[in-house]
Formats: C-alpha cells, structure tokens, sequence
C-alpha cells in the first residue's frame, strides 16, 4: 500500500487521476486539493468518477504523510509545488509541461522561465514504452503531453524519420476544463478546425524525443476524450515491421490491420497504431484517450513503474 | 425601404436578427451594437452570417434614423433602451421578457423590479398567429420567448386544455452565447439533463397565454439549435380536427402526420405540430428552431406585419 | 466458478454482457455466439470490448457444459433457445421480451404467438431491486426492457401513482445495431424525436409491474448511450421520501439533490434518480445507461444473484 | 426560364440539388426521379427541404421537355444517362465520376470499363474558378468529387508543388444516404477514424487538376455536413500571396486570416481558405460543405454559367 494524493483534481486529467487511484488495488487516495474548488465535494463535480472526497486547499504540512503525488496543475504553477515534495521525499509524477523538456531555452523559449531549474535533470519523461528502467528509478516524472504521447508511441521506434507532418485530431476534453468561447458546445458541435498552427507547445516536446523536425497541427473535433495523430513521412523502410518488433511485448501498445478509431481505445490506456506504406512514403496513424493514456492513466502507470508495482495494474 | 438597427447584436439572437434584416429585400440594416464587443467586426464573431458591420457601442444620439430596432438585450437592461427608441418614434421588437408579461405583479415576482411600467400596457405578445391585428399596429412588440412560442402553437387553440404537462427538449444555443460550465462542450456532448425544473421563466408566460396551470420542464440536448416540446393534456376533444381549423391558413404552421424532428424546422420559421389522441389523453408536439421562428425570424415576421408587409417576407 | 454462454453476443447488449462476464472474478466466459456474424472475431466486431473470442454459431450440443447463459435474441427467436437450455439444467437469464409479460394474452397482442407459454410462468422479472429473493431461486430470469427498468425503478415504490406520464429520452444504441434509415448519423445528429408513440412495445410492461395506467412517449437523441426517464404524476404524497425509504440500502441506486444527467451513469450499472414534489404533482427523473442497467450489466446482476454471489461482483 | 429535372434526388446531393433549383429565380423544376422511392414524395423523404413533388421513376420520353439536367447517379449508372440526355440536346451536369477523369485508362483502373467513353472528351471538369469559359459553351458538365473541389481550389493556383499531402476530414453525409455500419450512429459518434487510405478514388481526379503526386487520406468525423482539408506542402514560395492572387475575383472563394472552420461554410457554396507559410513549408486549409461547394450548389454555379446567369444566382 501507498498514499498517493492528486493535487489539482478539479480538472479533467486530475479527477480522473484521483478515480483510477481511487479504484487501485495498492494506491490509497490520501488527499484531493483544488486551487478554485477547495470545499466541493469532488462526486459532485465530477459524478461519473464516484469519488468520495473532499477538495482541499492544498498545504503541503496537511496533506499527511504520503508517498507519491500526482501533480495535475498549470505549467509554471506545477514545479513550485513538485520542487517542496520532492524535498519532502514524496515521489511526484507531474501533469504538467514543467519537466518534460530537457534543454532549459526551449522550456523557456516556449513556456516562461522555469522555478525550479535545478530540478530539471533529475526528472524523467514519462513514457513507460521508452523510458521504463529510468522512471522505476526516479523521484520525478514529467508526464509527457497527450499529443506527444501518441506521436513519440507511433515514431520513436523509427530511425531518421525526416521531416514529419503530424495532423492531429482532438477531442474537447483535451481543452480543459474552463469555460471558453472554444470549449462552447455551440462553437465546437458540427465544426472542425486546426488551432495553435505554428505554436503549439508540445512541437518541442515531439521534437525532443523524435530529434528531428516536425510540422505540428492539431485540429480540434466535435467530440469529448480521443486523440488521433496522421503521421505521414518519407521512407521506403518497412514502418509496420519495425513497430512490430519494437512493441512485441508492450501492455499497452496494440498494432492493428486497419486504421483505428478513437472509440477503439475510449476511456482506456492503450494505444492503438497502424502503419500503411506507400512505396517511399507512409502513414502512421495512433489513437489514444487524451485523458488516459495521454494524461491520468500513464500517470498511474508511471505511479506502477516507480512503486515496483506490475505496470498494468489498475489500468485494465 | 425601412431602415433597422439591431442592439445586442453580438449575441446568437440579435446576431441572427441582423443577418436576417441585411439580407431582407425591403428592411434595410443601418447598425449593429454591442455592449461586450464594440468594434469587433460582426463577420469575425460570426462568419457564417456574412454581415459586413462593425459593432458599435449604443448610443440613442448616434444611431441616426432609423424605423425600427429589434432589441436583443437582456431582461432588465433591454426596458430602458426600449423605452428611450419608444419616445424618438423607433418602432421596436423587443426579444427580452421585459414587456411579454401583462401582469406587473408576475413580472417582478419572476424577474425584478420593472423599469418601465408604463409601458406594459402598450406592448403587444409578439406570436403573429395570436396577435397578428394588434402587432401590425404596434410600436412596441415583445417577442415571445422560445419555449412559449412553441407551446402556445401546439396549444393555443384549444379550449380549457386543464392541467397541462410540457416536457421541453432544447439545443445548446437557447442557454445563450456565454461560456460556462452549462454550455461547456463536455457538459453537454453525450448528455441529457433537466433545467430550471419548476422555476423556469418561461412558466408564466405560457400559462398566461393559455390561460392554465402548466408543468413545465425543460431538458438540454446535445445539440446546437432546435427545440422539441411534447405536451400532455387530458383531453378527449380532437385535437388535430381544432388545430386544423385554427391554422388553416398561417403560413408558418405545419400540421404534419407523425411526430415532427427539429430538423425538419432548422434555420427556418415554421412551426411544426403534430397531434396524437389516446382515448382521453392527448399528446401534442411542436418543432421549431429557437433562434429562429423561437426569437430572431420571428421579429422579423413582427416586423413585417408592423410594416404592412407581407409577412412571409425575407423568411422563405 | 460457473461458465457462461453468451448467445447473440455480436448485438450490442450481447457484446457488452460477454466482455462483462469475461472480465468478471466469478464468472468464466464460455462460449460467444451470433447467428448473423458466426466466424467473425468479437474484437474485431468490437474492439472496445477487447474479448479474445471467435463467434461459433449456436449448437446446445457444442456449447459444452455451461453452467449459465445470456440470451442476447431478438424476441420470438430467444424463447426456443431459452427452452432448450432450460431443459439441460442450464440457468438463463434473457435479455428479450418473451418472458417478461407474466399475461400472455398481453404479450400475444403485442408481440406474436408465444413459442413456449408453458415457460412463462416459471421466468421471473429480473429487476433485483424488486425481485431479488425470487430472482436467487430461478432458473428463468426475464431481463426488463431499458424503459421499464428506469421506469419502474423511478416509481415502483410509490403505492396508487395513478395515470403516469413517462416522457422517455434515450441514446441510439437502444435501436441496436442494424443499420435503418433510423439509425443513420444523418437521420440523428442536431435532432431530436419522438417515436412508436403509442405503440411502443415497452408500455404494457411498464403497465405491469405499475398496475396502473401509463403514457409512454420515447424520443431517440443524438448520443450513443444513456436514458433518461421524466415522470410526471398527480400525487401530494412526499414522493421522495418515501424513494429513500425505499432504496436505503440499494446497492445501485443512487437518489440525489438535483436532476440527474445520463452522463452521471455512463458505463455503469447504477440508476440516478431525483423527485421533484410541486404541490399536487410531482415529477421523478431517473437515468441509467440502457446498454448496461438497462440491459447487459442487470443480466450480470441477475446471474450474481442466482449464483449466490455478491450482488455487485463484477460490476463496480 | 429554364426547366431543369434532376435524376436521382432521393440521394442527399440529388435532393438538395432539387431544392436549389426549386428556389432559383431562373431555373424551373419540372421533375425530380429515382431509381428506388419512385412514387414517394420528396418532402417526405426531406421535409427539411420542402420540395412538393412526387419522386418519377426516370424514363427520357416523359420527362418533357426539359432544357437541362442534373444527374446524380452513382457512377457506371450515370453514363447512359447523361449520354441519352446528351443526344436529345438536354443540357447535362452529371454529379458522378464518370466524366471526371479525362484518361480512359484511369478512370478504367479505378472504376470500371466506361460505359461512353466517346462522350468523355466532349465533357468539361465542373471546377468554375478553373474551367469558366469552357464550362459556359459546354453541354456535359462533369461536377467535381467533393474532396477535389477542395483540394483543387486550395493548391490549384500553385506552380510545382510537389508531393503534397492532403489530410481531409469530412462529415458523414459525404457516405451516402444508404444505411451501413460505416453511417451507423454508433460507429460515428465520439470517433474519428482514416478510411480509404491508399486507394480513395478522389486521388488520381485531384492528380489529373494538380500534376502532382498526391497522399490523401480521408478521415470520418462526428458531423453531418463540411469537410476540411488541410495541405502540407513543401514549397517557400508566398502561398497566401499566390492565392490572393489568383482569386481576386472569385464571388465563392474567401482568403481568411487564420484557419477556418466547416461551420464558417455551412449550407453555403463559399470556399473558405487559409495559407499558413513556416519557412520552406506551408499548409493550406480549405472548408467547403461537402454536399453544397462540394456537390448540388457547385451544380447549379454551373448551370448558372452554361445558361449564361449571373454565376451566384440563387446561390447567396
């Protein structure tokens, strides 16, 4: 057993954090805070979820004593709040983009500058299927974003991909949980278009992994959780084998026939990929849920890895 | 050639209301104003309605001479602007409830204190297939709200209805074009849920119109614009014989043989209506679009009766 | 350990109660079948599901030794299979209508000739809510249609609810997954509807378990699962507490503060339900999901129940 | 006056077709047919559009004197129509592929054997921004795929560009009226998926417009009208200054700041797009409503020209 808490569980990937540790066999839900919702009752924002708790206001001196958190906050919020539990000794795996990008400039290039550099070598990025032994070992992971995610599942194994074009589309939930002129049912319903075209923050974060440069566009879709990236790229290798024999044994990672759908992999940690070559071109496609495996679920499965734990527990 | 602002443009209704009256061939569309938005272009806000305007901050003094206005305002804040266009001779349809109730007593137990009591009496129910005689010699016409409109088509009519049960469905665009978590596309996608129950607005005013105790319960859909009201009544009369008589000529009622869809009423102003008798219950439904035969075409049909139009005018 | 059967598993409720039972602790999944899809893989089907199964056509002879099965099969087709089984000792649960009708007269006016009325009387109503001791005694367990679950969930308990007005919104997975003209995205999407309006198959079951007169109007919405339930009913009776009394101790009844939205029951086997009391009348809302507390997950439930095992095995 | 018959109108292009003639202030609708709801009213099948005729089974001989003809035929079906059309000196826009591809061999390869390929030169590809003269003095006019109308407006005025990369979204009305487990309201709702990769046979029609390779790839999504395509190009030429360029005139095309969306375009004949230039790349974005620009409008833009109308006549 260990106490886990999840800080910033009024928003989407936070609640459904603080469900699926609700609902683990080894992880106890100790604590839920909220920054604009200490004092609701967390079933009542989030009914579907059943969790049972209160949000507090979060004080690192009241959470009690915990082994692990879940860090769900904003990025530049997030390492202040990291940086004092990991002096405590609490293990943290972090939501948020503080710790995901390796080379201070681009964070701050991207983001804003960061509170807590000292800390951003020892952080690991959360993808089990690539960093596995190194999360077992680490004190902080940075879960990685959910578009980056998928997009390092279905290219990492690839050697020099080249120039990739990565279209991607999203659900709603991926926006948040704030209400905007973008999130309004009215402007989202019968209508899709890109967003963030040139400037969205997780092209870094795929460029870092991928070490090679990437056009980005994520577009958002009439509907709640899925993601689903086209990656098209130049090569004449043989990307369905390589993939192959790259996730043989992975949990989580199912290769299919056919094109997959983002109803295929709804409201679960897997991610589905099909490759289709096309003489000196292919086409990767990867489906996950954005706010599972692309957020709250690969947090649980990070929390598995770190606790020695086998790494799909809770998560199927 | 009769020239026509629109105030509050900048909200679903009024930016409808002015799209309709730019593309009416005898109302010509002389401004568009907003309290939120002044100076943002009325085609950026909403492409769809191709209206090259800009949106202006409203001033009495500046609006230059104009016959008319539709007044999208809230309840309130509309009275006021009402009042001061009624004084300079402006006809005016106002889409707010400041002026649908006739009871003073009802409005402000409902709503507030009125802004402008004296002018109660001078406005007229603004539902053409009730009202048509007083409208055309109106100067000031409020505009039935959405739910009403479509409960006293399907009811007005009848005689002595009793004790009348409305289960109204409704799309996103009624709750307004303010982002909250009500209008939040993962509020609603995959959704149904009742509102308002027993404390909806539009109550009174519909059991003003028909003269009896309704139970009126409002349930938000997943999806943008249309409305769907299922009415209940103990009745053995026949009710599709009196509807038949009643409209036997309205341009914009469609007496149809099975339960009608909202789409079959979207982006127009009909009114659709079946009647299904069950011994001694009947059941009537009514479709219409609630932005527009259930506020915005339906001030323009206002207006072209105020103006001795025909009233089908700019609305097919 | 007890081995299921599920029969018609490549409709949608069959196909969720087979991935059910094949995830349950207790439970072993046998043997999946389908009459139109025999030789196809379940999870290509249906890959949400996940469950490992090729379909076999249906043989009592080869199904093995099966402890139990789910008859997933349209009515008429079901009550045979039913019958066989039965007279192997297997224990059944139903998920068609042929058993539900304690009247067979009511069931012949509404359906067809009954295949086995000498059965009819043996099968009991499988809502445990209402029947738990004789369900744990059965050998034939009659699943209630999705409407008549929620239905008689929500009002059940009340004693003389006179004539009740059910106003019924449901998802579209409830017409199944043959595609019609009905279920086309186009047909479905930004509408809503009503149908089978006093035809609907569903009442005289409701009629049933209420004793008392009912007007049932169903209308499809454009979502894939979820229903809810508006009731309206002339009592002054103090209809919610005497729902608490009820359901203190329900396991999967869930009574709350508010109106309920299906997305609160979403993938579970739990039924929501809020009473709203307005003088002499009052209303009850109740929401479930079809495919689950409406269909697939009760059968689960009921197979609990007559295997001794916890009542919510499986199904948290 | 002309009177125009449009064949095929119980399909959702076919009848929207007939509902833009019915509306046309020059074009008169004499007829509508259909090979399978011949008898059956049109506004019964599509009351949304309001066309009061009764659907013919097609017969040249009672079609009376028609001066021109829509055909909206599936391909191999369409031909001998248009080519008995054809000979009795009816004017004809033919909806299909069959007269798309100006090589035999192409169009063999991807279809079938062509059933006239002695009228093919004779036909003019339906495109008004790029084939205007030709289409005004032509008697077959053959209307683009709705995905090359988008594709070939977006890239068209570009010189070399490429391999481009085409990732297309569109909504389900593109798939037919036809009711299959790809248009199921399940199988859509809250998923997106690739379908056609590799072998959708808008590819070599929007090779035979560009001369270029192309990798287009179609994606399902959740909505009923609008596709957006979005084009990723190698080239560091001023793209967005090329198209300004090229349309300085279109009446249909709208150059847009940022990325559009389908909604901006919906029930219009606009082509709404955006160029976004990163260096040595750009993407291109176009929205058209698939069943309006993408078929029936774009239609009667062409009837506009071959009768020499003004080319938005009934159009805005």
């Amino acid at each position: 057993m260990a106490d886990v808490a999840v800080l910033g569980a009024s928003g989407f990937a936070g609640a459904l954090a603080a469900r699926l540790i609700d609902r683990h066999p080894f992880f106890e839900l100790e604590a839920v805070t909220s920054r604009s919702d200490a004092g609701r009752r967390l079933d009542e924002l989030y009914p579907q979820h059943r969790v049972d708790l209160v949000l507090d206001a979060y004080d690192a001196d009241e959470l009690g004593a915990i082994d692990a958190a879940i860090v769900a906050y904003p990025h530049g919020a997030a390492a202040p709040v990291v940086a004092e539990l990991h002096e405590r000794g609490v293990k943290v795996v972090d939501l948020s983009a503080d710790f995901r990008l390796r080379d201070l400039a681009v964070y701050e290039a991207n983001y804003a500058e960061h509170p807590h550099p000292e800390l951003v070598a020892d952080a690991v990025y959360g993808l089990p299927e690539r960093y596995r032994e190194q999360i077992a070992r680490a004190s902080i992971v940075a879960c990685p974003g959910c578009f980056p995610t998928a997009a390092v599942l279905a290219l990492g194994p690839l050697t020099n991909p080249g120039h990739v074009v990565i279209d991607a589309k999203t659900g709603v939930s991926g926006a948040g949980r704030q209400a905007t002129e973008t999130t309004h049912f009215v402007s989202v319903d019968e209508n899709v278009k890109a967003y963030g075209v040139g400037t969205h923050r997780h092209t870094p974060e795929i460029e870092q992994e991928l070490g090679t440069r990437v056009t980005f566009v994520p577009h958002l879709l009439p509907l709640d959780q899925g993601e689903l990236l086209t990656c098209y790229l130049d090569t004449d290798k043989d990307v369905a084998a390589r993939l192959a024999e790259a996730y043989a044994d992975e949990p989580f990672i199912e290769l299919v026939g056919a094109p997959p759908g983002v109803r295929d992999v709804r409201e679960t940690n897997f991610c589905r990929i099909h490759a289709h070559q096309d003489g000196d071109r292919a086409i990767v496609f990867a489906a996950i849920d954005n706010l599972w495996k692309g957020t709250a679920s690969q947090a649980v499965q990070n929390l598995n890895l770190m606790f020695g734990r086998p790494e799909t527990e809770g998560l199927l």
